[in-house]
């Protein structure tokens, strides 16, 4: 059931300023209403939260893993509800909306994994040296700490995996950190679906209060009061560029700045190599159309960047490409808003005399459907013309034709940093790889051979993330393990008594981790 | 010998701009001039750095390691001349330069070990599950990469440690990131003669000629070139609140935001509780101010300000200090603008009417000479004046008089982010420090029990480091092993073939380094 209401941990409320959320197949307002949080909401969650965030921090991290397998259960308890909230306010595909709710669970109970595993403690021990001459050496122990109450943004893309129980939350609070969390308009009901799960875990685990708030609303003054609240120690993001940039200017124009992790915007280039593109062209063209269309275009790791010689094997690929475009069918995308950017953005592209419209997908009905598309430019204007490298959020790809193979690397040097690239190789194309290679580590967080880069694994290796402005901070990640770390610092005890250590760091290891002794890992 | 020129890279360059050293303890310049480098030198030395930086981060870590030695062991040659040009430039007494110049050196061969262990380099894997269901997982892999070339500039209170061939500097080089280090005008003579030991060590290790660039020079046009400069990934330094703030608006406003780790001021509080200071107040006293006067205050981690509940045993702590104080004799400030930065924040207390001035240390011979200065103020004027929290760079230091310890944690909480924080107690104190350890551990990055905090240990646990703005960046150190995590960023390789992989994710493992495959280190 939906109240529409914000939850101030768990105390509820109701604001003056209301919102309704749209169906983006029909176009037409859902009924339910939602009560928009503001400035004071802000203010009493971030207060909550930073009342609570000594106590979350200390809780042991079995405790706090028991914490996000709750969370999981109380999602997995209501996911035919909130599989069904989110179809209708997001126009994603029912299967698509299992599979994103079935990895929103394993990414909690990931972090569940990891924080009984212990090591993202660093728990790292020097003992004293009392006789080292000139001067003995103290005891020194270093362990990761909370940084404090952080600030999540919702995204409108995955209504589960990356907003309200999605990775930047689980993160959050694996790491320690009380979770004050801005629901995105576009799906507000599905938001509130799992705002109570997380509630009801935190009562079932009693969880401190202030440990999780939502506050739901459509204004860009909330996120603005939540990002410049002084308790707040750092903030998640996924959504735009221009969204990121100016939550970036407010995080560093604070008396007190803070690390925003903002993931914005990036094409994923995808480069065919030339032994690739002549033994399976078609193969290719056909799988970047899937990977292309995938949810109506809507992932940051979209593959919307293709560059390769031109010639008769391109020829090939680009045939097979439409070909399979024109038979794809479009689809909702999540809402009028990015619709209309996805539109406009296709039609600058039309628009532009140096880029050659290879065909769009069939038009479908209802309302706010993307229909994919296909362009074509050549090398020379690719970097000339820094507008055709500008991400178009949905299903459209631009295809860069390079004169000769050799044109590439600058091609790459030209772009900007990216979640991911990808290389389309046969064994005949490992050396050319080889050179390439360094460049596009140098450019992207993940780089992928022979894969698509839509699906983001959660796993111990994975890095979502990449220079900027793909990221607003390239050093790290915003799925797999290391996103914990976007939410500690190191503190180091200097011959603090065995009493007073953190338990991470006691001699007598009650938490039982791996601890670094003296540069030698414990067993 | 000291030529005075500017280092591109190994080719010497002269400028129409030139400077002298000023020796602080006659106040007159020395002799040898000095060339300016400008924002020619900044532009040459930084696209010289970006032709280097994808050969010298392919460099193995082993040969890393060795260079890192070779300069270690090219300081060691010269360290006669280096420590008497510093003594010199600097006014630090010769004995002081004589461990600075050791520090510096294990320092060095600190992170060559740390290269050659390679768990720096985080090797994660998640191998492929082909028959997964619904979906198969990839091959996963990650690593750390060098960010790229980085800035560092040079500090004036550790000449050695924190300047050329400092902590900074060790660190980044240990990465794989190319630097371009701007000399600190106040020891120019010192700077060059280690920047020649890492041009000699460059040379005989063949490294890339970027690899390492020197440009000395006192404008501040001069950083702000270099911050500002697109190659520049990441910049170092250890200086000024002002300093350091600048350069951190510079960094957010390029085009292309990159990371700045600015060490800039901390008061590094010190709490006496009460079991201590009646069991010890003399001992105390004494101890602190042989902390307080070492290096004539001049270190990151001076302890300025002391804790206490008022009473007759901070009346003993209080004598003992003052009766040292006058017995320590002044010290030789590092340039004259430090000197009178200090006198007019010690000025500056003395005028402050809720500010007691309890005694000065003697005046001596020569030029800049720092006198040291012990206040005292009630814990409400505390609380009341901001400027009271300020810290003043030299041996002054505050002590706060709390009418009872229960304030204390209300003037902890008030406190700003700082480098250190210190617990004087005995036994009977634990509870009560117990209490306070969360607080304090939000707000240092090193908690010391019953030591004094000048003095940071190069080693796995150190912790230099601190929320803003003890630091700019409170998730880092810049001291120990983990500042090498400052220079790096994570970079993901899926389904790429053996042959392409980075040694460090290879199945065959060349580098024989510890690799996480599937959650479990590899042996």
């Amino acid at each position: 059931m939906i109240s529409g209401e914000i939850f101030i941990g768990r105390a509820r409320q109701k604001s003056a300023e209301q919102f309704q959320a749209i169906n983006p197949l029909t176009g037409k307002e859902l009924p339910e209403i939602f009560f928009a949080a503001d400035a004071t909401h802000v203010e009493q969650a971030c207060l909550l939260a930073e009342a609570s965030a000594e106590a979350f921090s200390a809780t042991t991290p079995d405790v706090r893993a028991d914490f996000l397998d709750a969370i999981a259960d109380e999602l997995v308890n209501v996911s035919e509800e909130l599989i069904a909230r989110a179809t209708i306010e997001t126009g994603l595909p029912c299967a698509r909306l299992e599979g994103e709710c079935k990895r929103t669970v394993l990414q909690l109970r990931h972090f569940g994994a990891l924080l009984r595993d212990g090591a993202w403690l660093d728990a790292t021990i020097n003992t004293a040296l009392p006789n080292r001459a000139p001067l003995p050496r103290p005891d020194l122990r270093r362990v990761n700490v909370a940084l404090g109450p952080v600030a999540v943004f919702g995204a409108s893309n995955f209504p589960l995996a990356f907003s309200v129980a999605g990775g930047d939350t689980a993160s959050a609070l694996a790491a320690g950190c009380p979770v004050v969390f801005k629901g995105h308009p576009a799906h507000p009901g599905t938001g509130e679906l799992v705002a109570r799960a997380i509630l009801r875990a935190m009562e079932r685990c009693e969880m401190p209060n202030g440990t999780f708030s939502y506050l739901p609303g459509p204004s860009l003054a909330l996120g603005q009061a939540l990002v410049t609240n002084p308790h707040v120690q750092a903030a998640g993001f996924t959504g735009s560029r221009a969204g990121g940039m100016a939550l970036m200017k407010l995080a560093n124009e604070r008396s007190v700045p803070i690390p925003i992790y903002a993931e914005m915007s990036a094409i994923n280039p995808v480069i065919l190599f030339p032994g690739a593109l002549k033994s399976r062209a078609e193969e290719l063209g056909r799988a970047f159309v899937a990977s292309l269309t995938m949810g109506a275009g809507q992932f940051c790791t979209n593959p919307g960047l293709i560059l390769a010689e031109a010639g008769p094997d391109l020829d090939r690929f680009v045939a097979a490409a439409a070909e399979a475009l024109d038979e794809h069918p479009c689809a909702t995308m999540l809402s009028p808003a990015i619709y209309s950017n996805y539109e406009t953005g296709v039609a600058a592209l039309s628009a532009n005399s140096a880029v050659r419209l290879l065909t769009r997908g069939p038009d479908g009905a209802g309302c706010n459907q993307g229909r994919s598309a296909l362009f074509s430019a050549k090398a020379d204007d690719f970097v000339r013309d820094p507008a055709l490298a500008h991400e178009v959020f949905g299903a459209s790809a631009l295809i860069i034709e390079a004169g000769h193979f050799s044109e590439i690397p600058s091609l790459v040097e030209h772009l900007e940093g990216q979640l991911t690239a990808t290389l389309m190789l046969d064994t005949s194309d490992h050396i050319l790889a080889g050179t390439l290679l360094p460049l596009l580590t140098r450019k992207a967080g993940r780089v992928l051979a022979n894969g698509w880069p839509t699906g983001v694994e959660v796993c111990e290796a994975m890095v979502h993330g990449g220079p900027f402005p793909a990221t607003s901070d390239g050093r790290t990640t915003s799925v797999g393990s290391l996103a914990i770390a976007r939410f500690l610092r190191p503190v180091c005890y200097q011959d603090m008594p065995e009493g007073l250590l953190p338990d991470a760091l006691k001699q007598a290891n009650p938490l039982g981790i791996k601890q670094q002794i003296n540069g030698k890992f414990s067993d």
